[in-house]
C-alpha cells in the first residue's frame, strides 16, 4: 500500500527548522507494511497544498499532511482542505472539548485564536489530540484517506501511533506484520552480509531481512507477514539462534532501542549504578544516558578529563602512565575506569580516550584512535578502536562503543535482559 | 527566483536517513537570494526521478537533485538523467581526474564500480567534487538549470558553495546580498516583535529583517539587497547600535554562529580556559564545547555531578547546604561553579543544577526549573530560570543559557569580541 507524505511550512524550505516528522513516519509506516513513495515539503498558501495534495491523491490512496495547523496559521490549510473536498468550515464539539481539556490548567481561559482551532472542514473526522490544541482531521472521500496532523512532533507521533496507524492498517487490511530486530556492532555490512548469506537462505517464505546500517552498527530487522503469530515466534526464535552461531560476539541486543536505553533498563534491573571518565567523547557518554528520563535512577555521574591534569588529579591516573604511554593507551584508559568508579562509588564504569580529530594524530596514533574501558565486578576491560577521520562520528562511536561493552558484560551475567 | 530541490534514495522515505541536505541548501539558498518553494524526496528508480524532475521543471527554472549517485546505484541516476536530457553516457576526463586524485592515497588502484563513475551524460558540465569519488553534474538546457550532486552531505556542501551557488548568481544575476545576524536571548518572539516594531521601521527600503526562533533565542537577520557595501555597513551599523539601545541585556552575539562556537572563540582569544560542573545538563555542556575541534585549548574538562554525593565529594558542596537549600538552589549551583573551577584550575566555570523532568517537580521548584551559575575574575553570578516541561528542551536550553551567561561576561571585558 502506498502512501505519500506531504509537509507544510517555509520554516522547512528556508532550512530554519530539518524535517524529522517524515523520517519518523517513514519509518514507522514502512514497519507496518505501508511503502511511502514519496515526501514533498511546501510553502503554507493554499496553492502550494492544493497543487501537492491533488498530485498525491493521483497518486496514492493515502496522503498524510503535517503542519500548517496551530493558533496563528491553521486558516489556510484548513481552509484549503475545505475547499479541496468541496466543504466548509464548521464549529466541531470534539476539537473543542479536546482543545478545552488540553488547556485546561494550563493557560487561563481561551482567547480567539484557539477557539478559531474548534472550527474544521464539515466532511472530515476529529481524532483525538490529547497533547495539544490543534485539531488532528481524518479525510475519507472517494477511496482516498487524507490526514492532516500538527507539525509538533510529540503531537504527530502521539496521533500516528494510537490512531492514524491503526486505522490505516483496518481499513487496507494490511495484513498482520511482526518483526524482531536484532543489532549488532564492529562488523562491516559487506562482511556482515558474506556472513549471512545462508543464514538469510534458511527464511522461511513469509519471511524477509532489511539491513540497516548506521556508523559502526547495524540493525538486522526480520519482518514476518504471517497471521500465524506462534509459527512466526518460533521462527525467529530459531533464526536468532542460528544467528549467535555466526556472529554472537557481535550481537549486542534483540530488540529495537538506542544503546542507552537498553543500557539504561539494564543496569536498572540489576539495581547497579555507573559512572563515566571522558576524554575524547568529551562528557556524550553523560549526555546521552542523562538524555533518558529516570536515569538518576543510575547513573552517578562523571568526569571529563579532557585535560591531562584532570586525569591525574581528579582520577588519579599516574604521571609515569601518562609520560611512558601517552594519555592514549590502554594503560591510562584503564587507569581512568577505575579511577572513577572508586572516586564516584559506583558498580561500574567507562572510560574512553583518543584522538577525535581533526588535528593531533601521530603515525602510531592516527586520528581515530579511540581506547575504551570498561571497570566492574568483572575487573577491567579494555579494547583499541580506530573509527576514522570524522571528529563527530569519533566521538559517537566511541561513546556507543563504550556503552556496548559494558552492556555485553552486564548480560553475560543476566542472560535474560 | 525560484528553486526546487530533489533528494532521492530510499533510505529517506523508509526513516533510515534523515533528510538534513535539503534544510541547509534551504538555508544557503535562501540567504543568497533564492527561494526554494518545493523539496521532494523520491525512490531511487527510474520513474520516480523521470516524474519529480519533469514536475520541477515545469515549475522552476533551478532543480537540484541530490543522491542516488555512488559507485554502486549511480547507474539509474545517470542513466535517467542521460535519456530525460536526450543525451548519453559517455567517458568524461574531467570527472576521471577527479577521482582519481580523490583516491590517490587512499585505496590501492580503482575498481570497475569505481571507473563507472567517470561516465556521465554527454551533454553535462562536469563540476570539481574534491572530496568524493562521484561527479557533480551541471545541465543547461532549455534555459533550465539541473544541477545533480551526490547526497553525501560533506560533498554537497562544498560543491553548493564553491561552485553551485556562485554560479547560479552569475547566471540568474540576483543581484548583491548582504546579511547581518543578531542573536538574542531570554525574551519572547512576541514580546521582541512589539519591542521592534519602531526600529524596523527605520529600516532602508533596501533591507529587510526575519525572525529566525528557536527555543529559547531568536536570530534577527538584516537582509540588505543593495550593490552599496558601504551604505550597507553602515546602515547595519546604525540598526545595530539602536538595537543595543532596545534590548542589549538581551544580545548575545552579532555574528550567526553557535553560542559554543562564539564562547569558544572567546575563550581562545583570551587564552583563558573553562571547566564545567553540570547536574541537570549532564555532560550537555561539556559535550558541545568538545564537539569543536581545538576545543582542548580552553576546555579543562567537567564533572557531571548527578548524585548529590558526587556534588559533595568532588566539587566541595557542603552537605549543610544540600540540606538546607537542596540541591537545585542557588547556593549549590554557585558552589559547583567554584568547586570545579578550584578543582581543574580553570579560568572559568559554568554550573547548572535543575529538574530537566518530567518527573521530580515540586510547586515550589516545578520540572524546568534551573539554576545557572558561572564563575571568573567577576566573581559568581547565578539566576534561575523556568524552562518549561519537554525535558530534552529543558537540558538543551540550560545548556545554552550557561554558555550565553559566561560569554556576556567575556563580552564585557573584551567589547569587540
Amino acid at each position: 500500500m502506498n502512501v505519500e507524505i506531504i509537509t507544510i511550512g517555509n520554516e522547512l524550505l528556508i532550512g530554519q527548522v530539518v524535517d524529522t516528522n517524515s523520517a519518523w513516519m517513514g519509518q514507522h509506516l514502512n514497519e507496518e507494511g505501508f511503502d511511502v513513495i514519496r515526501i514533498t515539503s511546501i510553502q503554507d498558501t493554499a496553492d502550494a497544498i492544493t497543487a501537492a495534495l491533488s498530485e498525491a491523491v493521483s497518486r496514492v490512496d493515502v496522503v498524510l499532511l503535517t503542519g500548517g495547523l496551530g493558533p496563528t496559521k491553521d486558516d489556510i490549510t484548513k481552509d484549503t482542505l475545505a475547499a479541496f473536498f468541496n466543504s466548509k468550515l464548521v464549529f466541531n464539539q470534539h476539537a473543542y472539548d479536546n482543545m478545552i481539556s488540553y488547556l485546561k490548567g494550563r493557560v487561563k481561559g481561551i482567547n480567539k485564536l484557539n477557539e478559531s482551532q474548534a472550527y474544521v472542514p464539515e466532511c472530515c473526522e476529529v481524532i483525538n489530540n490529547p497533547v495539544g490544541t490543534a485539531p488532528v482531521m481524518w479525510f475519507d472521500a472517494d477511496d482516498k484517506i487524507v490526514v492532516s496532523m500538527p507539525g509538533v512532533p510529540s503531537e504527530m507521533k502521539l496521533a500516528m501511533t494510537k490512531e492514524i496507524i491503526p486505522r490505516l492498517q483496518a481499513r487496507f487490511k494490511t495484513g498482520h506484520i511482526m518483526h524482531k530486530t536484532i543489532q549488532v556492532y564492529n562488523i562491516p555490512e559487506a562482511v556482515l552480509a558474506e556472513q549471512l548469506e545462508s543464514w538469510e537462505a534458511t527464511f522461511p517464505n513469509y519471511m524477509t531481512l532489511a539491513y540497516l546500517p548506521s556508523p559502526g552498527k547495524i540493525r538486522l530487522r526480520l519482518t514476518a507477514k504471517t497471521a500465524n503469530n506462534e509459527q512466526a515466534n518460533k521462527d525467529f526464535e530459531r533464526l536468532t539462534g542460528d544467528l549467535y552461531q555466526l556472529v554472537g560476539e557481535n550481537i549486542y541486543a534483540e530488540e529495537d532501542s538506542t544503546i542507552e536505553v537498553l543500557l539504561g533498563a539494564s543496569l536498572k534491573e540489576s539495581s547497579t549504578t555507573l559512572a563515566v571518565a571522558e576524554s575524547c567523547t568529551g562528557g556524550n557518554i553523560a549526555h546521552l544516558i542523562t538524555k533518558i528520563a529516570g536515569s538518576s535512577a543510575y547513573f552517578k555521574g562523571g568526569v571529563v578529563a579532557y585535560e591531562n591534569m584532570v586525569k591525574q588529579k581528579v582520577l588519579g591516573v599516574e604521571e609515569q602512565t601518562l609520560i611512558s604511554h601517552g594519555a592514549v593507551s590502554q594503560q591510562v584508559v584503564e587507569q581512568m575506569a577505575i579511577g572513577v568508579k572508586d572516586l564516584l562509588q559506583s558498580d561500574y564504569a567507562i572510560a574512553t580516550s583518543g584522538i577525535a580529530g581533526p588535528e593531533g594524530g601521530t603515525d602510531e596514533k592516527p586520528v581515530g584512535t579511540v581506547w575504551v574501558a570498561v571497570a566492574g565486578d568483572f575487573g577491567v576491560l579494555s579494547a583499541c578502536y580506530q573509527f576514522g577521520r570524522i571528529r563527530e562520528r569519533n566521538i559517537q562511536r566511541a561513546s556507543e562503543t563504550g556503552m556496548i561493552m559494558l552492556l555485553q558484560q552486564l548480560k553475560k551475567r543476566s542472560p535474560h535482559v
